[in-house]
C-alpha cells in the first residue's frame, strides 16, 4: 500500500511516522523541503519535490491525503491536484475543512471521476502514540479502498475509526466533536476557577484534578491533560488569559442556528473565547459609561 | 476497624458491600429494617435496630458514616447522634450536603469534642466495582483516623481519594465537581442532538459515540456511558425530555454569584434543566403573545 501525504506539519508529519510504523509506503511533500528530507531520513518516507512529483510516484488507484490548513490552502491544493489524477484515484482531506466545502469538492472531483473522502481527524500531538480518532465520509467504494490506511492511523484496527456517512458526514461529525470539546473545556475551566477563587480552602488544584481522574463522573482525557499540566505550576502567571478559536467552534454555533436546534452551551463556550480575545473591551466601556450616565456610578479609567 | 453506616440506600448499601470486601466491620442501620437484614445476610454486616443500637456496637473512637439525603434528614440525624457520641468520636457525612451546612455542623460538633468529616462522594451505582472518588474535608487528625475507610472505598488505596482541606472543603469540591458534570453533560447532549438533527447524513449516534471513545479529545466516562446506552435504542421515545436537578448544580451557580466569578456555562447548563422541567411554558406563552401584539404573528394554540 502506498499513499501520498501532502502537508507534513504537526499533524501530517506524525501521521507519516505512524503509517510508516505500520509498513505503509508514503510519498511525502511539503512546501518546506527541509521537513521532507528530514522525514525521509527519519522513517524511510519517499521524498517528493512537488505535488506532481508525489503523484508521479504513485500507482493507480492513486491515494493522496491532504493535511493542510482549512480554507484557501486546501482549496487550491485540490484544484492543483485534480488535473494530475485520473478516474478511480482518491483525494482524502484529513484537515478541518468545513463540511459544506467538502461536499462541494467531493461533487466537483466526482465529475472528473475522482473519489473523495473527508476524514475528520482528532488526537492532536498525542495521535502518533495513541492513534487518531477518524470520522470519515465517503462512498462505500472509496471507504473500502482507504480502509487499510484508516486502520493504521486509528488507535487499533477495530476501533477509533468509522465510515460515518456520505461525503461531508466526516467533517460534519468532526465539527460537532470540536464543538463539544469547547463546551467540556469551558465547564472544566469554570469549575477549577471557582475552586481557585475559594481561598479559604487553600485548594491544591493539581491534587483535586488528579483525584477526580479516578472514579469520578467528570473523569476524561481533558481532565487527564489538565491534571498533568497543573502539577508543574498552578499560578499560570505565564499563560495569558487569551483563548484562540478555530473554525469548527464557530461553524457548530452557526449550524445550530441553521438547523434551529438549541446548542446554548456550545455557543456560549465559543462566545467566552471571544470575550478572552477582546483586548479593547469596548462593550464593557459602554456599560461603564451607561452606569455613569444613569446612576452617576464611578468610571474606572485605564486600558487603551 | 469498625464503622457504623447510617442510611443503606443505593449509595450507602453499595459502600457497605465494598467495605465488607475489604474486611472492614460494619454496623448498619436504615429506617427500612428489611434492607438492614438483607445486607446483614448478604455480606455479614452487623445489623442495628436503631441509631443508638448502632452506636452502642462501636468502640472508641466511634466512627459513624451518614449516607442520607442532604438537608433535613442529615441535619436531624446529626442532632440525634451528638448526645450518643463522646469526645474523640467522629461523624462523617458522605452525602451531598451544602458545604455551608457542613461547616456549621462541624463547628457545632467540635464544641462537643466530636470530630467531623465532610466526604464528597462520586461514582454512583458504579462505585461498588470501580471504587468511589472521595474528596474529604477535616482536620488532619480526623483524616488520619478515617484514612483506612477512605482507602477501601476509593478505586485504589493510593488514588481517587484525598484530604483536600478543612471541614467544608470536601463538600465544596464535590459541589464544583457536580457543577462541571452538568456542563459536560449538556455539551455532549447538544452535540449529539445536532448530529441527530442532520438527517441528510443518517448518522448512527451509537457508532459515533463509540468511535469518539478512542483517541478523540472528548473521550470521557460520560461518553463511555452514553455510547453504551445508545447501543440499545437511539430514538429515546420512551425517555421523557425532562431532566431533574439536585442541589449541587444550583449551589454552584449561586456560589459563582457569591464569589463574583464568571461560570456562565455551568449556570446555563443548570438553566437548561429548568427549561426541560417547565411544563407550563408560561414564558414561551408570553413571548408568543408579544409577537402577536406587535407584529400580528400567528399564535399556536394548545398545551395546558
Amino acid at each position: 500500500m502506498r499513499l501520498a501525504m501532502i502537508g507534513l506539519g504537526k499533524m501530517g508529519g506524525n501521521m507519516v511516522r505512524r503509517l510508516r510504523r505500520h509498513g505503509i509506503e508514503i510519498v511525502g511533500y511539503d512546501r518546506d523541503s527541509g521537513i521532507v528530507s528530514g522525514l525521509a531520513d527519519e522513517c524511510g518516507m519517499l521524498a517528493a519535490g512537488s505535488v506532481a512529483d508525489a503523484v508521479g510516484q504513485l500507482t493507480a488507484p492513486k491515494l493522496v491525503w491532504l493535511m493542510l490548513p482549512a480554507g484557501a490552502p486546501t482549496e487550491s491544493q485540490i484544484e492543483e491536484l485534480a488535473p494530475l489524477l485520473g478516474s478511480g484515484d482518491i483525494v482524502i482531506d484529513g484537515g478541518n475543512s468545513n463540511y459544506k466545502d467538502s461536499r462541494r469538492r467531493g461533487a466537483w472531483l466526482a465529475e472528473r471521476g475522482i473519489g473523495f473522502m473527508d476524514a475528520g481527524t482528532s488526537g492532536g500531538i498525542w495521535g502518533l502514540e495513541n492513534g487518531y480518532c477518524l470520522m470519515v465520509g465517503a462512498t462505500p467504494e472509496v471507504a473500502k479502498i482507504v480502509e487499510p490506511v484508516l486502520k493504521a492511523l486509528a488507535p487499533a484496527p477495530d476501533r477509533g475509526w468509522a465510515h460515518v456517512g456520505p461525503v461531508g458526514a466526516g467533517h460534519y461529525a468532526k465539527m460537532i466533536h470540536n464543538g463539544i470539546e469547547y463546551g467540556m473545556m469551558q465547564a472544566l475551566a469554570e469549575g477549577l476557577d471557582l475552586l481557585k477563587g475559594k481561598q479559604e480552602f487553600h485548594y491544591d488544584l493539581a491534587q483535586i484534578a488528579e483525584l477526580w481522574r479516578h472514579g469520578s463522573v467528570v473523569r476524561s482525557w481533558l481532565l487527564d491533560l489538565t491534571a498533568e499540566a497543573l502539577k508543574g505550576d498552578q499560578a499560570l502567571a505565564n499563560i495569558a488569559p487569551y483563548v484562540a478559536d478555530s473554525g469548527e467552534g464557530r461553524w457548530t454555533a452557526i449550524d445550530a442556528i441553521e438547523q434551529g436546534i438549541p446548542a446554548p452551551v456550545l455557543t456560549l463556550a465559543l462566545q467566552m473565547r471571544f470575550v478572552s480575545q477582546d483586548e479593547k473591551g469596548y462593550g464593557y466601556r459602554l456599560l461603564s459609561l451607561m452606569r455613569n450616565a444613569f446612576g452617576g456610578h464611578a468610571v474606572k479609567s485605564g486600558g487603551s
